[in-house]
């Protein structure tokens, strides 16, 4: 910077200058290859003529860019692309809505009731279910739909109770307290049907197939390990939850041998008193001692806007390191736009509690300190553009925070929150928002080859699978970029 | 940063971290008297009422808060303020278009005529005037009045088309297109008025008066020196205008000697050619020569989207340095989201190009090298939050850029840019926006304050009249906090 003469500039200089600071941005220093160049001109001429059209689908909210997106060149080759792994998902969401509705409320016994707020509640039983306080009349299914005209009307109503995938969302979700309300609805409609035992082996394959089918490598789920129950009522504990998880990710993982697996982020609702988060992660400490493998860390989920802050559970935080215990922390944070609040110092507590990653940290780039400690012990930053939108954080996505962030090479990986309640599906809509919104057109195929290896760099993998898990990334790479170059 | 400990960390020296950031946002540094401290606690409490209420203005678009921000007690507190000085303000709307309608229109003589694209030019004129190409039928506004049955909605009518402000913004400006249309057929509307000789005098007057109602000491104005005209059609030119100017101000200094002055910077359209904006850049350096107090420099106006960019114009940019001309620039640059564009390179130019302060800067976030050079040059960004907004650049002002250039402490200055087009008046309302919306809970009375000072730093003024400035201010500031702590 110190030799920039001013006044009338030299336009070597200057491009020497543009040059220098594209190399900041996320991939800026990524040396490509001759196919790539190729690929990554082409790449620059499909998002000049994204940009150059009339509606630009970064700019619109989600719900209504899908079938935009979905006819988009540029996201269809980063469908193909193969993406390393999903970092941040709820096990919740993880399957469409359209396969909860069409296959697993089809089968047997499943009966459903409709609550006072509107909403539903499904259960499955071998027996008519008990009346509880929130719900006073189970129906069978199966009779209900018997007797109803149009079940293609219906099924699409059940859908509607299980997304917050709307024709119309900028009118059904005026603020941020609709949509939320809407989300924990969703939330507990949907569990009902995925904590059914044998429903839950067939979602978590499915979940998985998802991801594959979207070129997805390796998954990193938050999951509270919710009990589950049989036909007869029986209860399974987390621990039958966590082999059930374990054995059916090795069985998906049989069929198909270029998928690494996937591990579990135990997450518990900020909801809970301090003691009972303390119980909980006392519980995680024991489960990653017993299941190394599955298990990969401890969470705090939930909205954080109203919730209590990570320092308001700081005892319960410290207590790994208080019993010198590993227990690896990927926090949500500063998911907010509640400048200067408490909430807003989640970013912070998280990085002093030593996270691994920072869920969203979407309000990080106006934490000056926080984004140095975080970029410093190379601490990645989870960014799920769609969740942060359909969430009402931001409306265009070329204001998202995070534009500052990918400008500044801070280290990042693209993930998918909630897929089935936003209506996506593995990682690409994201990918999209992420390189033609938030990247901009400065952004190229460098920036994606970075955010791709980045979710090897920054998972909770060790090492020699780390290794393992990039190698067999870097194959899939060189072959989407000779077939498509 | 070092000395940070992970895992259980010691509040102590987390409340350490946090102050050592809030240190880095505006005015984090700067210390407060006991006084100060006082308004400072009552500010905050007033801040969190307001950011807990079910509507919060900067998160809606402008012209449906105004009137709950008019409500607000920090906006109160606001406008008492001694802001110090408005650097950022078109010519073209200084005024209130009530101002234009009510007294203006009402002048003998006035002429108005309607256009096929359902806008409308004003002229002066003795006699019938001849028919233009744009205008083929001229009416006396007195005779049409006298004709029209209700005064009170045709007067309204004729101020829609002077401003932008309106009752249903989301639907009348679906995108940037429609609403920078409305704005430069608003400019050429109110030109036909303010071009007329007799009229300018009062209206710079009339503006003058709305700032210093408004608290404001001090103008630097962005003016194209559009040619005036008398009722006889005799044309007057630049120097004309720019004496009148420097009259008027004398004359106001003189019936308000708590209002330092004003100064002009030049402005060329960038919709001239290269060989014109030479030919304006030759004028600017002789004017600049021959009224040294009036003008203060010279800058290139109209949207930057879709318009030429600085680079364009290099030849013409470059000509004072190579003619050993002194001639400040005062850049708009960064006036756009388009990422990586050619347009979006013109803040990197503008600091190349030397400029002395660097017009809205939207993008700069985004841009960390010119950023860097932005901030250790000392070149100030000037922040108008209500324009970027009502010009949709971004719809929550939580999520404008500046809020990443607040907290890093990034040199700043508030403006309003077209105050009378997006219906406010004087700094205050921006003031509002910064301070509420952008600088979120975190930005204190000490933020306004450094705002109020940089204003008088980053001036054009020379040093010793700086120091006036600044002496007249902090004596107004003392005022403003003995009267209301
Ligand atoms: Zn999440
Ligand atoms: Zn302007």
């Amino acid at each position: 910077l110190g030799r920039v003469s001013f006044g009338v500039p030299d336009p070597a200089r200057r491009e020497q200058l543009l040059r220098d600071e594209a190399s900041r941005q996320t991939g800026g220093k990524m040396s490509l290859s001759i196919a790539e160049q190729k690929l990554n001109s082409h790449l620059h001429k499909l998002k000049l003529q994204e940009m150059s059209a009339t509606k630009f689908p970064p700019a619109m909210h989600f719900f209504s860019a899908k079938p935009l997106i979905q006819n988009s060149p540029v996201y269809k080759l980063i469908q193909k692309m193969p993406k390393g792994a999903a970092l941040h998902i709820h096990s919740t969401s993880m399957v469409s809505v359209e396969w909860l509705v069409k296959n697993v409320t089809y089968r047997p016994h499943c009966y459903i009731c409709f609550t006072w707020d509107n909403s539903v509640r499904f259960l499955f039983s071998d027996k008519q279910p008990f009346p509880r306080w929130d719900c006073l009349y189970w129906q069978l299914l199966e009779a209900l739909r018997a007797r109803i005209g149009d079940p293609t009307r219906f099924d699409d109503s059940l859908m509607q109770h299980l997304t917050l995938f709307t024709e119309d969302p900028e009118r059904e979700y005026p603020n941020q307290n609709v949509v939320w309300e809407k989300f924990e609805k969703a939330f507990i409609a949907a569990a009902g049907l995925i904590t059914h035992a044998p429903v839950l082996r067939d979602y978590i394959y499915k979940g998985l197939e998802e991801l594959y089918y979207d070129n997805i490598m390796y998954l990193e789920l938050r999951s509270g390990l919710s009990r589950t129950y049989e036909l007869d009522g029986t209860i399974h504990d987390k621990v039958w939850t966590l082999k059930v998880f374990q054995e059916v990710t090795q069985m998906f993982v049989q069929d198909h041998p270029d998928f690494l697996g996937a591990r579990i982020i135990i997450s518990a609702h900020r909801a809970l008193g301090v003691s009972e988060v303390k119980t909980v992660v006392k519980e995680a400490i024991q489960l990653q001692k017993d299941f190394p493998d599955v298990v990969a860390g401890f969470d705090i989920v939930g909205r954080e806007d109203d919730g209590r802050t990570l320092w308001f559970f700081r005892e319960a935080l410290s207590l790994p390191a208080q019993l010198g215990a590993t227990l690896p922390f990927f926090f949500h944070a500063g998911e907010t736009d509640d400048e200067g609040s408490d909430v807003d110092q989640n970013i912070l507590d998280a990085l002093l509690f030593n996270t691994s990653r920072i869920g969203h940290g979407y309000a990080i780039a106006h934490h000056p300190l926080a984004k140095e400690l975080s970029r410093k012990r190379n601490i990645a930053v989870e960014l799920c553009p769609i969740s942060n939108q359909v969430l009402k954080l931001v409306s265009d996505l070329r204001n998202h925070p995070a534009v500052v962030l990918m400008s500044e090479g801070h280290p990042l990986v693209i993930s998918s929150d909630d897929p089935s309640l936003f209506g996506t599906s593995g990682l690409s809509y994201d990918f999209y928002q992420a390189f033609v919104g938030i990247g901009g057109l400065k952004a190229n195929l460098g920036t994606l080859k970075e955010l791709a290896s980045n979710s090897i760099r920054y998972s909770s993998l060790p090492t020699n699978l780390k290794n393992k898990l990039h190698d067999m990334w870097l194959e899939k790479w060189d072959l989407f970029i000779a077939n498509n170059s």
